[in-house]
């Protein structure tokens, strides 16, 4: 297994960290990288679902990963291990999100030359979405047996992304999970966001999401 | 159903709030109320497990429940539907976790002569362990479909806990959990806490669970 590089990063010292977040989305949009933003709650498949679209998208783009965590690597040589692509670690010091500032920093270890950078949040429905961390889009897992009512509790995540990915709906049957009115919550948060529900088990509309990520890189 | 209260509670202006949560638990320790700290990701079946519990103890001792959110009080609900005991819903305004202040003021909201207080803290691995809310015993709730790593990458909730439950047992036939896993990565932590694995479906240990309780209110 390759070596996992892990990158202690610090919280920007920027004042104003939506003005660093939109310096570093220019940046990354005149290189051509797409920067994808991934959040959900602890547990909720981000690496596995992370792991099964790269496979279906390695061969066309070059593709990194940041996984950022309080402690551990274990994201980093799970995916690194599933997908073969470039992974790095990012360790927050116990902060319970990324910023631009520390975006920036995991960028530079990850180096240039990337189609399509994937950075998995700290697992946490709350701090991530307060911080723009400079990606085109931002993205949430929501994994069926957290329950359907997430949006309900958790609004800022939920209002400000543009993919909403319900994971794990091989579990349906073993949890009281209605999928048509979790799509009611995330419409009370959030009018256009895309819902795909999906399974890593299955395999179910994988296909259907390695689309839209296509589709978005080649708007972008 | 009755109505709920819902608290919109700040955080507190107390420069120290490891001094504030002290004096709060001297306070409730004179009282002889004890007030317990319940720490999660969303979705790990908090409300639905202190539901059992509550429904176990309630007619030994005059039970109060606070629930923390960022929004919506459909956790407060839930528990006075399901138990009818006395609950508020504390709105935290955006913050990510309960200070000892905030405590205070639902506390306060609540009233007096409750024996035992079950305060469901922001779903959130990260930024609860890092304040005192001034509890007696701080419990983390894991569910199986989170997975067994979340001790390694979440430490200080852990480390910091009295008690795991592991909930959502029934679960365990389709998702790669192993139990004995769960319990080594729990003891790189921690040493010292209980671990109790239940199903609120199956009804498996709830009755140890409410016996935990009930010895360690003995213990108060």
């Amino acid at each position: 297994m390759n070596e996992i590089r892990i990158i202690e990063v610090k919280q920007s010292v920027f004042a104003s960290n939506d003005k660093r977040a939109n310096e570093l989305r220019d940046l990354l949009k005149e290189k051509k990288t797409f920067l994808l933003n991934v959040m959900s709650s602890p547990g909720s498949g981000k690496t596995t679902t992370l792991s099964l679209i790269i496979n279906r998208l390695k061969e066309k783009y070059r593709i990194g990963v940041m996984e950022a965590d309080i402690d551990s690597d274990v994201d980093a040589r799970t995916i690194s291990k599933n997908t073969g692509v470039d992974a790095i670690q990012l360790h927050t010091g116990g902060m319970c999100h990324l910023d631009a500032g520390m975006t920036a920093q995991g960028l530079r270890a990850l180096g240039d030359g990337m189609d399509l950078i994937f950075l998995e949040n700290v697992g946490n429905l709350v701090c991530p979405a307060e911080y723009d961390t400079g990606a085109a889009l931002d993205i949430v897992i929501l994994s069926v047996p957290e329950g359907e009512d997430k949006p309900l509790k958790y609004p800022l995540v939920f209002r400000k992304c543009d993919l909403v990915i319900v994971s794990k709906t091989d579990a349906m049957p073993y949890f009281p999970f209605d999928l048509s009115r979790c799509e009611q919550n995330i419409r009370t948060r959030n009018q256009s966001a895309a819902v795909i529900p999906v399974s890593a088990k299955t395999g179910e509309n994988m296909q259907a999401l390695a689309n839209w990520f296509t589709e978005k890189l080649k708007e972008f």
